[in-house]
């Protein structure tokens, strides 16, 4: 598999590991010496996967649909960015209430370790949300 | 092009197919010898084109918008195995009443048929449907 | 970077300097020979930037989600055809008001102009358009 098509399963693996709350998966996804800056602020890997792993279910059921990534790199560099545009499904308030959608805009700092493609570092940037499909 | 982007192709294909209602084209991207699981449950491929072809119209219109697909394939390989996010959208029902919207998983097994890639298996997951846009 | 992975950047830098009004950007995406046909009808890809310049903004925010596209180009081959899905997100309307979410269908001839790829010929097909999110 080519780099770039490496780079492209990267945050399709994440989505599907994120809406299945797959956090083996998800905790392979990430490099553990890197950061998440998102809605709740800035956290290191080992704390965001903790806040993901422990945090209470808001809505029964999520889909991530992700677009095509616009892409960085350099054959044969082990560094990469990622630029992606994301509509985020959030279904089924399990306290009751309307289902939610959001634009999310992920940019990611991504790393070779071990041959492996990792995030390094992630800013999720809200665009929007909406508090109804 | 690379398998990868043929493979690519393949789903995006299918989209414009299905919306069109292209039956030589919808025909040309199935394995005749493959299968279908979907909302009607299972069926052989020419089942599944022949009620494709003769049900009736419950929408006007319909929108496959597919996010990346996560591929797995060897290179080199005639089989493949595809795993696409997509979100459908189904517009101005026949009869009266609200737009639909779905989100759906396919998971598809390709074979390369002849120097073409065609799905043999698809398992379309729904995952979720909301009947308004 | 290979040319079907510059060619898939292309929209996506599309998206991203037409969501940020970016215009030094969206020149350098367009062949300043070429034409764009569009909800506002024909004109050419200078008349396009000048409107995207100048005409005020009815909505606060958008966000043009495209789907992956399909590429039809031969290697080596200096022009190529783009067929993309969009969902496009424009987000409160700057004198009140709902929403619009619309579908649409990029039809593109794209060049190889001073080595880069640039779009030549656009149809914006306007699939449909909903008055809220």
């Amino acid at each position: 598999m080519s780099d770039v098509d490496a780079l492209r399963a990267l945050n399709q693996r994440y989505s599907r590991a994120i809406d299945a709350r797959d956090m083996d998966e998800l905790t392979a996804l990430f490099d553990p010496a890197g950061s998440v800056d998102g809605a709740r602020g800035s956290s290191s890997v080992p704390d965001y996967l903790e806040m993901t792993r422990t945090s209470p279910r808001v809505f029964e059921q999520s889909m991530h649909v992700l677009g095509d990534p616009l892409i960085e790199h350099t054959e044969g560099s082990d560094i990469a960015r990622l630029d992606t545009y994301a509509v985020v499904y959030q279904l089924g308030r399990v306290e009751g209430g309307d289902d939610m959608v959001l634009g999310i805009r992920y940019l990611d700092d991504v790393r070779r370790l071990d041959g492996k493609w990792r995030i390094h570092h992630r800013q999720a940037v809200m665009l929007w949300a909406r508090d109804k499909l």
